[in-house]
């Protein structure tokens, strides 16, 4: 008997993100003939780290694709605090520059978050910032963490429903776990926050028919763990080998899920999809 | 047989208060003695909503036996809403008041999310501005909404630990339900979110090892639905026929529960003694 083929379970994070890139373009286009406004990023990477530099270049390189005007400030690793909080006041007052992204992490002796605290919030395009999080909270959602964003965006490309589904997500952290409770709960789902403290992880996730996992373990999620017919976005990342894997053991999950987001290929495009979108919602509002 | 007696489940909101208060109060006496700084809480009532009155007054009866000086902001029905964003911006320029409160609801007329924005965050001590909600979200709690924050009061306590515990939340607003998961996944309790559009709720809060209740559906929380040993506060209030009712069926469910917050004396004195404290943070850190 010929193995079954799953491709049609597959959430396909590149061909998503091409089509908002495309909606972002017109955007973009359109916000240039009518107003003469170019949106633009400028990111800010402090040392040398190579996934670091690795990620801002796709975002550039997305920049590229939609008609985005990207701004690389490189500054040294020796930067102190002051002349970080100098570039970012610099940058806050530019007219041309829509979206500021810091990128994380930076160097141990930099305080990371006073420097995302002084960015303007109108030009926070990865929506760390306490205003745009608490914005999120109450229901106002304006700039926001870009993962999460990216999942709400792929459960409404596939008509996935989410008033009253009960979603659960395994991990709480600011980038993902909790902007994605306050994004899902914000749509009416029923929503369960696990982590590494949840006392049998598995009752939770097997009773999801929603399930984020964002944790950084390698296979965490295995197919006994999940309800048939399960939507599944894995959200994490491990390295291994010059390989990289999810959060979730995706050649056994896959058989049960209905959907399931593979990695690589899954929510990573969609994240820098929604930046893209971010920068034009910041350069249309301003 | 005697009826069993379960005053020993009820969580005393009232005493727990007059601790809280009492603490409240030496932070005061410190503060005026070291650096002369008397904390200051100014109330803005709209109209005459007899309801919105007796809160007003009962907080304002809180601050005299605290020591801090309260003053009633009380505007007529027709202020504009250029009026009332004028007196927030008086306040926020004024030194001797470290704490607004914004008593809702305003009348219709008037728009509360522009006014509630204006308030000053740092005097913001209700905590329900955006900038604080999200410092809340990213575990960053500074002044938050005092009707969580006194369940959390009361947890710590009543000795009842946090983490690992699997906490259900049924009600999804932005006074309570909401910023109690983010105070709830900040001590890495498991979380679930329950309300109106949850299917099958007694699944979740049969579950719950401390259960916080805010729906305004009166005795929605039947014996039936709890666990054993359970922990429960009723956030909720229906007054009916000159009497208030909570949204657990006391009388049963304390048959069951470990610890339960009665109504009315429950989270209600908890939620103002919180108030006071928040003056009291606002005016320490100004």
């Amino acid at each position: 008997m010929a193995e079954e083929n799953y491709d049609s379970r597959k959430i396909d994070g590149r061909s998503l993100s091409k089509k908002v890139e495309e909606q972002v373009k017109q955007g973009v286009d359109k916000l240039k003939a009518e107003k003469g406004v170019t949106p633009g990023l400028a990111t800010i990477l402090v040392g040398d780290d190579p996934a670091s530099k690795m990620y801002v270049r796709l975002k550039h390189k997305a920049c590229e694709r939609v008609g985005i005007h990207a701004e690389d400030q490189n500054m040294p690793e020796s930067t102190t605090q002051e002349e970080l909080m100098q570039k970012i006041q610099e940058l806050n007052d530019r007219e041309d520059i829509h979206g500021i992204l810091l990128q994380l992490p930076l160097p141990k002796h930099l305080d990371d978050k006073s420097a995302m605290l002084a960015i303007d919030p109108a030009k926070d395009a990865d929506g760390f910032h306490p205003y745009n999080m608490g914005k999120l909270l109450i229901g106002d959602e304006g700039l926001v963490p870009c993962t999460p964003k990216g999942v709400i965006r792929a459960l409404e490309e596939y008509d996935v429903a989410i008033q009253g589904k009960h979603a659960v997500i395994v991990g709480h952290s600011n980038v993902v776990g909790k902007p994605m409770a306050a994004m899902l709960i914000n749509r009416n789902a029923t929503v369960s926050v696990c982590h590494v403290f949840t006392d049998n992880l598995k009752k939770f996730t097997l009773d999801a028919d929603i399930l984020v996992v964002g944790t950084g373990v390698m296979h965490l999620i295995k197919a006994d763990m999940v309800k048939e017919g399960a939507v599944i976005f894995d959200v994490g990342i491990t390295e291994k080998e010059g390989k990289v894997y999810g959060d979730v053991d995706f050649d056994n999950v896959v058989k049960k899920a209905s959907l399931i987001t593979p990695v690589p290929g899954g929510v990573g495009p969609m994240t820098i999809a929604i930046l893209m979108e971010h920068v034009l919602m910041a350069a249309s509002n301003c």
